[in-house]
C-alpha cells in the first residue's frame, strides 16, 4: 500500500477525521509533516474540513528559521493559515531540570493545545509514522515496561481536543517515496536532537535488520498495536472498575479490602495493584506486594522513601511515611 | 542473576515443581539441556522429586548417536535414568509433507508425552531459555499474527501431562558461564537443522542487536511475556464464555446471533470473531468480517474455497461451499 492509500484508509477505517473537522496540523517541515500536510490539502479538497499549520521553533539548531520560512512557503502556494511559534526549549530544560527531549515534547504538545483552543480546532494531527511506531514498540520491549501498544493512533487531551496520526500506519520508505513523487519541499534534521539514545540505537540497528527479515514488518507490528491497544483498554476499564469496590484512597493512605480483592482473577488484581501502588510501579515491586498479600505476611515493608506497605488483618495498606 | 538462581526462582515462585513430582527431562546433549539436567539432579538433593531423562535421535545428522551416548554416560555419571528414542523425521516430513523443523516438532513432543504417559511421569521439562522466548516473540511481532506472549513457560498437553520450561526466564549467555563453570560435557548442533529461516535470521541478527541496547533485555521481554501471557488467557477465557452465549456451531454452518453479539465490547468481539472464523484467521480478515457485520452488507463473501460467510436479519451465517 502506498503512503497516501495509507493514510485515507486511516482517515476512513479508523474514523479519525470527520466533515465539519476543524485540524491543527503540527509540521516540523520534515519529510514525515510536509507529506501529511500535502495529504491533508488533498483531503480537503474531497471531503469538509478547516486546516491550518502550526510550526514550531525549538531554538536548538540554527537551520531552524531556515525551516520555518519553507514551511511558510509551502503553506502559502497551498494557500493553508500557518503559524509559527517559538519554544524555549533549553531555557525550560535548565529550569525543570528535565532532559532536552523531554522538555521538547512536553513545551510541543503544550504550545499545540493552546493553539488548538486558542483557534477552536478540534483536533491536532502529527505526523508520526510506522516506524515511529515500531521503535516505541520495541523500546518498550527491552524495557519491559507498559506493554505492547505503542504509539496511541488517537488521543484525547482535553474534553474537546483529540490527537490524530494518520500517517502511523505508514511506514517511511513509503513517506519517503512520496515526497519524491509529489515533488514536496522539506528539510533534514541530522542532529537527532529530539530522539532519546535507545530510540536511536534501536532505530539504526534494529529496524533495519526487522525490515530486512520481513519488508512488511513495521506494518505489521502497527497492526498488532492497534489490537494491543483495544486490549488493555478493555483490560484497563474492567480493573478500575473493580479497584473502585474493594479500595479506597485517601491522600495519605490507601486501603485495599483483601476479600474483595482476593475474589478477582490474577489479571485484574495484578492491574488493581498496578493503578493503587503510589510509587515505583514496577513489575517485580507489584509481584512482591502481590506474594505479600497471599502469603498474610504482616510485616512492613518500605516501598519507596514516601509510601510504605504492609497487611493488617482483612486490610492492605499503602500509609504514607510521616517525615 | 546467573542461571542456577534463575532456574531455582522459577521452580519456587513459578511453582513449576513440587514435592513428589515425576519429571522427564528432553535432553538432546546441547548446552541448554545439559544445564537443566545438571539443575533439576542439584534440585533433586533438596526436595523430593523423580527425574530421567529422554533423548531422542532425530537421526538427521551423524553426530546424533555420539550425542546419545554423551547425554548416556552424563546420566549415568548422576546416577539418572535415561531413555534412548529415535525418531523417523524425515520419512515422517515426507509422508505428512511438512517441513522438517515441524515434523520434528511433532514427532519430539509425541515421543515424549508417549513416554511419561508410560512411565507415569506427570511433568516433562524442555530447555527452551529467555533466547528462544524472545526469538518467538519477535517472530510473531514480525508476522504481526498471534500476541507476544512467547513460548508458555508451562502447558498441560493432557490430563495428567504438564509440560515446564524452568530455564525460559534465562538467557543464553548465562548459560553458557554455568556449563563452563560447572565442566558440563555438551555437544554443538552446527546445522541448525531445527531452525525456521525467520528464526535463525532473527537470532543471528535482531537479538544481538537488541541485547546490545540493553544487556537485559532477555530477561525483560520475559517479563513482558508473562504478563501478556496472563492477560491473553483472561480474554480468551471472557470471550469464550460469551461466544457460547452467541454462537451455534455445527459441521456445515456456524450461526452468529446478531444482536446479543453487538452488545459486547470490541476486543471481545473481535476474539469472538477469531474463534469462530472457520478458516484464515487473519486480522485483516476479521475487520471485514466485523465491518460486513456493522454495514448489515448482506453481500455474500467467500472466506476460502470452504467457506462462506454472509448476513442473514438477524443472524451472521458462516457456511461450508458444497461441492
Amino acid at each position: 500500500m502506498k503512503a497516501w492509500e495509507g493514510f485515507y484508509k486511516n482517515i476512513i477505517r479508523s474514523e479519525l477525521v470527520k466533515n465539519g473537522d476543524r485540524i491543527l496540523l503540527a509540521v516540523s517541515g520534515g519529510a514525515d509533516s510536509m507529506s501529511m500536510l500535502h495529504m491533508f490539502w488533498r483531503l480537503s479538497k474531497k471531503i469538509k474540513i478547516d486546516i491550518a499549520v502550526l510550526n514550531l521553533n525549538h531554538g536548538l539548531r540554527k537551520e531552524s528559521s531556515r525551516e520555518a520560512k519553507q514551511v511558510l512557503n509551502f503553506c502559502k502556494k497551498l494557500a493553508i493559515t500557518c503559524m509559527l511559534g517559538r519554544l524555549l526549549v533549553k531555557e525550560y530544560s535548565k529550569a525543570a531540570k528535565i532532559s532536552i527531549e523531554t522538555a521538547a515534547r512536553e513545551l510541543r504538545y503544550a504550545a499545540l493545545e493552546d493553539a488548538a483552543t486558542k483557534h477552536k480546532f478540534n483536533k491536532i494531527a502529527t505526523a508520526h509514522n510506522a516506524n515511529d511506531n515500531a521503535e516505541t514498540v520495541l523500546m518498550w520491549l527491552l524495557r519491559g515496561s507498559g506493554n505492547f501498544s505503542g504509539i496511541p493512533q488517537t488521543r484525547k487531551i482535553s474534553k474537546k481536543i483529540e490527537i490524530i496520526r494518520p500517517l502511523l500506519s505508514v511506514r517511511r520508505t513509503l513517506i519517503d517515496e512520496y515526497v519524491k513523487k509529489q515533488k514536496l519541499p522539506f528539510s533534514t534534521d541530522k542532529s537527532n536532537f529530539s530522539l532519546e539514545y535507545t530510540r536511536n540505537k534501536i532505530r539504526h540497528t534494529v529496524v533495519p535488520a526487522v525490515e530486512k527479515i520481513n519488508p512488511l514488518a513495521l506494518e505489521r507490528i502497527f497492526s498488532l498495536s492497534r489490537i494491543q491497544e483495544r486490549e488493555d483498554a478493555y483490560l484497563e476499564a474492567i480493573s478500575i472498575n473493580f479497584l473502585k469496590k474493594c479500595a479506597k484512597i485517601s491522600k495519605n493512605r490507601i486501603l485495599l479490602d483483601l476479600p474483595t480483592f482476593l475474589r478477582y482473577n490474577e489479571t485484574i488484581r495484578f492491574r488493581i495493584l498496578k493503578n493503587l501502588i503510589p510509587d515505583k510501579k514496577y513489575s517485580a515491586v507489584i509481584d512482591l506486594i502481590s506474594d505479600k498479600i497471599l502469603s498474610k505476611d504482616k510485616s512492613v515493608f518500605k516501598l519507596s522513601s514516601q509510601w510504605s506497605f504492609s497487611v493488617k488483618g482483612n486490610k492492605a495498606v499503602f500509609s504514607k511515611i510521616k517525615k
